[in-house]
Order: C-alpha cells, then sequence, then structure tokens
C-alpha cells in the first residue's frame, strides 16, 4: 500500500461515521426532499448525500490526512496542508433513489489515489449501510467482506449465472439489441439500483458479472468497486476487452463489464460486440 | 373475512415457522444444492424450499386448518377433513436464486381463498425473509406492513416513477419494444428478483408500479400480493386493462402490471400496447 496512513482502519472509521451521519435522514423516508440543486455529478443532491459526504471528510480530516477530495456531491476540493498526495474518490450515497424511496439496497463508496487517475486506486471500500456490511480492498493485498476474504464465483457458463444489468436509460436510446443478447442468454439478470455495491457482490460472488455500457456510469460511482472487484479475481474491462483508465472526476462517465472469471467476461462481450 | 379462522394470527405464525425453518439452509448459502428434480412450477427444488412449504403446512395443521394447498413446490395436495373449505396457494420461497446465492431479497408468499380462483383470496401474506417484514392484507380490511396500514404512492407521472420491472426471458424471446418503451420512459427501473415482494413494495408506496408481461409469471408467485397491493389502492390488470381471473394452479402462468393509481397505469398501458 503506497501510503504511510492505514486506510483500512480509517475507511473502517468512515463506515461508523457515515451510518451515524444518515440515522435521521432514514427517518425521513418517503417525505418531500428539499431542493439543494444538482451535485458535481449532475443528479440533485439530497441531504442524506451531503450528509454521508461531511462524514467522509470529518473522518479523514481527524485521521490527519491532507487530500482532494473528488465527489459526485461537492464536486473537487482541497483539504489539509498537501491535498495532491491522496486523491479520495466519493460517491458518498450511491442508490439516493432506492434510500429516499425506503428500497433496501444503497451503499457509500470510497476509492483513494496517489494520482487523479482510476488505475492508480490503491485502497477501496464499498458500505453496504442497510446490511451493515464493509467490501474492503488494498492493492495487491486483496479483497475482504466483513475482514473475511472474497473471492469471485466460479460459475463460467451464463447458462447458470445470475448478471447484473444497468439498463435504466431515462429519456435516452436504449441499445435493445445489446440488452436483448444479454437477457436471453444469461440464466437470471438483476438490477438492485446501486452500482458501487453490486460489483462487489460480483466479487464477493453473490453474482457472477456486472455490465453497464449505457455511457452514463461514473468514475465516482465505481471507482471503489472496480479495485474490490480485481483484488477478489476479477476481470474489469470497457465492451473491448481494453483496461480503464480514465480521470477521477465527478464528470468522467465509461463503460464496463465486471466478470467473475476470464469464461464468462469472453462469453459477455462477444454478446454485446457491435 | 369468509372464514372463521384468524387468518392474520394464522399467516403471522407461518412466518415464525418459515423463519425457524429455513435458519439452517442459510448457512448452506454458495454450496452446491442437492438435485431433488423439478416442483409442480417447472423450477427445480430447493431445500429451503421445501423446508418452508412443510413449515407453511405445519401450522395450517397446527391451527386446525383443512385445506387444499397449492403449491410452486408440491403441486396440488389436500390436507385435513374438508380440503376443499380453503384454497392455500403457496410460493415457499420467493426468489430462491438470490437466497441461494446469498442476495438479500427473497421472500415467502401465502394467498388463501375459498375457492380454486385468484380472484377469490380473501387473505395473504407476503413474508420478507431477509429484512424481517410481514406485509398481510385482508379483502375489504385493507393493507399492512408489519400491523401499520399502507397505501400505494401519489407518484402520477413516470417521469418520476420507479418501475420494476421482470425482463427474465432466459431462451426466450424478449419483447425489446415493450422493454424499451418502459426503460426509456420511466425515470427508474429496477428488478431485484422476488416478484411477490416487489409488487408488495408496490402497495408499499416504495416503488411505483411493477410490470411483468413475459407469459411466464406463476399464479404461485403473485397471488398473495395481488390481493395485499389492491387492498393498498393498487390498480392491477392484464395488459388489456381486464381484471385477471385465472385458476389457482401451479402451471398457470399470467401477464400483469400493477401500478401505484390509475393515472400511472394509463401511461403504463399505452407503452405496452401492441
Amino acid at each position: 500500500m503506497n501510503s504511510d496512513f492505514d486506510w483500512q482502519q480509517i475507511l473502517s472509521d468512515c463506515k461508523q461515521s457515515i451510518q451515524a451521519a444518515i440515522k435521521p435522514h432514514l427517518a425521513a423516508i418517503h417525505e418531500p426532499q428539499p431542493n439543494l440543486g444538482r451535485g458535481a455529478g449532475g443528479d440533485f443532491m439530497k441531504p442524506s448525500d451531503l450528509a454521508a459526504e461531511a462524514a467522509i471528510v470529518k473522518t479523514l480530516q481527524v485521521s490527519g490526512v491532507s487530500f482532494t477530495l473528488i465527489s459526485e456531491e461537492s464536486g473537487v476540493k482541497e483539504y489539509g496542508a498537501s491535498p495532491k498526495g491522496y486523491y479520495v474518490c466519493v460517491d458518498p450515497i450511491d442508490g439516493t433513489t432506492n434510500l429516499i424511496h425506503g428500497l433496501p439496497f444503497y451503499c457509500s463508496s470510497i476509492a483513494v489515489s496517489n494520482t487523479p487517475m482510476l488505475n492508480d486506486v490503491f485502497a477501496a471500500a464499498v458500505i453496504d449501510l442497510v446490511h451493515d456490511e464493509f467490501f474492503f480492498a488494498a492493492e495487491g493485498k486483496g479483497a475482504y467482506r466483513n475482514g473475511k476474504q472474497i473471492h469471485t464465483s466460479k460459475t463460467v457458463s451464463l447458462d447458470e449465472a445470475v448478471i447484473g444489468l444497468d439498463l435504466n436509460a431515462y429519456k435516452a436510446k436504449l441499445d435493445m439489441a445489446i440488452a436483448a443478447a444479454l437477457i436471453e442468454n444469461s440464466k437470471h439478470t438483476r438490477h438492485f439500483g446501486a452500482n458501487a455495491l453490486e460489483v462487489s457482490h460480483v466479487a464477493a460472488g453473490l453474482t457472477d458479472a456486472f455490465v453497464d455500457v449505457r455511457n452514463k456510469i461514473r468514475t465516482t460511482d465505481v471507482a471503489a468497486g472496480f479495485l474490490i472487484a480485481k483484488e477478489a479475481g476479477a476481470i474489469v474491462t470497457d465492451p473491448n476487452n481494453q483496461l480503464i483508465n480514465v480521470p477521477l472526476d465527478p464528470k468522467q462517465t465509461l463503460n464496463f463489464v465486471a466478470s467473475a472469471n476470464k469464461e464468462l467476461h469472453t462469453q459477455i462481450l462477444s454478446l454485446i460486440k457491435k
């Protein structure tokens, strides 16, 4: 780990502080949300998301870290004396729509990098805020769920696979050929509505792949999930089987396929090839 | 309620017995499942499903009910001295794939009718086995979540709606025009993988509609959810806006749209009209 800090401890502390911060907001489920304008990622900001972001910032500051925050909510902000040492890329709440509706599936996503590039993320956490779970990975050190090492599934055929699939294309054009190919050839498809956690589920072998090729998902949503998935054995590439390395930026979008293993990855890429 | 029995109590007792019965099976998540052949609904039977079914049967017997069981697992079986008095239509575990994979979304579905027809269901329970929730409805008496009355959402526009959408069409032909129309016109779509619970979420206002027009879903999966949704104010029809009344039979399939209100229902039906 390219750092003097104990990131596993710091990110675990973030989990505690986020959980405490969003508690009051969970009581307000189903109530109209105040208009706070749009966040840096383009979505409307919600009080729960801002509370979670503030909890993350506070925890990092208390831990003595100087850092550049790259957040779906606040955009890019520098904290501390030498903020270019660490880039902390966060989606404070991934699955805000679920949270607001009381649907039991949302998380926080925190990725830590030495540079403002996706491929330099070296520590990552995804925190399941409904089921109190902590997914963590450190580069070269494996991926962990509640402290126990995790590995991707051994399912090598789409005929037995559960595939996560983000098809949300509100006011956009869905690529129906790709959607149909994936749906008709995979045993089961799902979309729970919090991609960071769904990618972590691929890491832990709960599902066999996750596909999002809508050109809409942001680096802030998946930067942490990618490291967790790769450290658990997943293959993560773009639809052309190229490694994805993009700037950590709240506006940056990408397309990706995260598969449990090479065999599944090859099958999925062949289905979505243009 | 057309009955001398306290069905709310009996179905609540079923919840306790099912939860106890499946506990050992939750420890076996991710392990290979024994081959028990196909259930009456056509899916492979799993130990967790059979244990849940046995728990339901036992609870009804202890409560002194004679009944005809209509189950996705065991098919049609008569219990007690006068089994034509009550028809109990169950999917012991809806979302078995989720359960086996450790995905946190599965439930039990139990519908009680005076005849073997869907429209005569007069009491129903859907039990969220992950989040320990009890959805219950009695005909003409409203729908309840953990004892508190529930109502569908007031969202009247797809531009603000969260729509549940079952698109699973493994080795079948997906109607891509319908899928695209729904996905491109709804703010958010989801599929958690346990339709009985997803219909109950429409009832409780967590989502705004659920659509399944694949000609694949069985009455055993949705008989309970339909009563709960209707008693909470939902509109439930087939894609042609006709009321659905089919035999309670493990092999019977249907198509349906369950919407929070008339405004949404009209918009959804217009999108899926051929």
